[in-house]
């Protein structure tokens, strides 16, 4: 059988088999995305995963929409509106895909910014839609860029990481989010706000979702991938009813709906005693690992390399000299320190700032600081001292 | 947001309101397609549930083709030769939905038999293929206008259940399968087989799968949403790797991978020393309530009604003369009794069978008698005695 037409535009993704070599022994990895494996409320989730063989009517078929009491605990617990619902998804993942195959035509603009979410290059590209790319500042989108290509462009959709961007780590301020959410008003642009990150904040206070200033023009994405345990693959959707609808359609003939024992083990660890502060100690060792990195970085990196200060997330952006991305990050294999070359989070042909995305929740303390050590080594012998 | 156009195309599944209507208090409900939620082979699942809060590497991140220990076991109990793999998906929903994303543009021509699965005309509609109908006889397809159609339309796909088919419970003979096989390799036509009741035989000896005779030339689709439990979502497509690859690209942005404490609860279910006999139990179970409906039916029926006997499965396929088969099954309910006309497995536009489809699976040996009372009196009304 030939591939659809739609598929052939897929690269292969270089980032797998980084992600392959970085699990070779000897290897510190701050390559992947992955929360710490030490830390999953399994204790929490406990006494919920032993009450499920007495729980038959978990294993029966269910609603699409979603497991009906953790809808119910949505709704409460994201305060929406009563013209707004929640689709339970098979990882926040699918729900980008449900509304990239709802709403997206071939052709169809779709506004990201760059570099961005490669999970969301793939789903965009499979729905082979025209993806724009406006720059990033360090306080979130230029907004000059995004104005010019809302009233030029007329895209359907933004797809954004407002809280500690993958791969930047840059969090929007309060003004870039009111003024972002008006220009969505103004141009009828629906904006997809993925916040998988949002609940890692480990400074400050949290600012509003970019969604709240214009809760009419959005969906808005959750993961519990890294507050509860990725390998369950739940996220969620929310908005308007009749925007969820024609997601709920497309997921029928996807796969059904999720499984429910997870969800029915989600909604008691999301409403269990314990898990405000199990957020807390996560937010709490983060930062912690954050800080040695960060510290790291700043008395070992020579002076052409910059990186952003962040409050949160997983994520440490390296900006470097000119230089081939590709073959330092291969070099830090050999070196044993696995790390993400920026050109897998740009579109094929785009406009690269050569930098580097180190991860800072997998790996403990005393690793990250001879993770940097490596990668400093690497870094010198390629770009100079 | 305007609709995508793939999804303008999308009927509004009446299946819904009707499954929505069966649960209603009083309701005796033949129309749904679950499988008896007491038969859960819950006990056997038990130690494996009891360990998960022990095995936390199943909560991390997983790879997108599955768990690998499941992955050896398919491999051994599908008989793999070296040359193929599988791929778990969220159901085996999913896989089609995948093998539809990875192989069909729009206007591609797939065969399926009519009438056939809802679901499979759904994917099959959101990929906006043109679907082609064969007629189905008592032994499998009608092969002059299958190789016709092979000849002529060069579709992509032969979509096919030969197993007690959804909703007619047929079953292939084996020359049929054979005969099949042979078109398949001859026209170069991807068959793709879905066998979820194949397991469900209560009578009689299992026929080989048709994809045994055409090995490369088929993908094939097993579910465990009837031998396990359809709630934890699983599924497993196997055929060719160079057919799988591309379904995992499209599986990677559709959700990542499906669920690993459920994949491994599954494989700890199918290696149970208990499993052989919760199947044949369940088998033995399926046969009494089937042949109490068969039964009933043969006495009460009016003359110009018919239907098939079947060998395993879940359905009862009983053709009705010429009808409104949707005024037909309004009626039924409001006699308290809940059953699926056929149009809802018919392409919009096709001609129409007048039937109805009976499941037996997940009513009581009481229920399905007064069932059958009160379907039949509902018949006498509308059709005549």
């Amino acid at each position: 059988m030939e591939l659809a037409q739609s598929l052939q535009q897929i690269q292969p993704s270089y980032i797998r088999e980084i992600l392959s070599a970085a699990t070779a022994e000897g290897v510190i990895s701050l390559a992947g995305g992955l929360p710490d494996g030490d830390k999953f409320p399994l204790a929490l989730m406990e006494e919920s995963l032993l009450s499920l063989p007495n729980r038959a009517e978990l294993f029966q078929y269910g609603n699409t929409a979603g497991y009906a009491p953790l809808l119910t605990h949505f709704k409460a617990r994201f305060e929406l509106p009563d013209t707004h619902t929640s689709l339970v998804c098979t990882g926040s993942q699918q729900a980008l895909d449900l509304i990239a195959r709802a709403y997206i035509n071939p052709s169809d603009n779709v506004v990201m910014e760059a570099p961005s979410y490669l999970g969301a290059l793939q789903v965009f590209g499979l729905a082979q839609a025209n993806i724009i790319s406006v720059s990033q500042e360090a306080d979130g989108p230029n907004l000059q860029e995004l104005e010019q290509c809302f009233a030029e462009q007329k895209p359907t959709i933004f797809y954004a990481v407002p809280d500690f961007h993958n791969p930047t780590g840059v969090c929007w301020t309060l003004s870039v989010r009111q003024k972002v959410a008006a220009l969505c008003e103004q141009y009828s642009v629906t904006l997809v706000e993925d916040v998988p990150y949002r609940e890692l904040r480990f400074t400050g206070e949290a600012l509003p979702l970019v969604s709240s200033f214009c809760p009419d023009h959005s969906l808005v994405l959750r993961s519990f991938s890294k507050i509860a345990t990725p390998g369950i693959r739940l996220g969620v959707v929310t908005g308007k009813a009749e925007s969820i609808d024609p997601l709920i359609t497309v997921k029928q003939a996807a796969d059904l709906h999720s499984s429910i024992p997870m969800q029915a083990v989600l909604l008691d660890l999301l409403t269990h005693d314990g898990f405000d502060k199990h957020l807390s100690d996560l937010q709490a060792l983060y930062k912690s690992r954050y800080e040695v990195l960060a510290t790291q970085l700043t008395a070992k990196l020579p002076k052409y390399c910059h990186f952003n200060q962040v409050d949160g997330g997983m994520f440490i952006w390296v900006t470097l000299p000119p230089c081939d991305d590709f073959a330092l990050a291969q070099a830090a294999i050999d070196n044993n320190v696995a790390v993400v070359p920026s050109s897998v989070f740009y579109q094929q042909g785009e406009k690269v700032t050569p930098a580097l995305r180190l991860n800072f929740t997998n790996a403990s303390v005393e690793e990250l600081a001879i993770a940097v050590d490596r990668l400093v080594a690497v870094i010198s012998a390629e770009c100079g001292e």
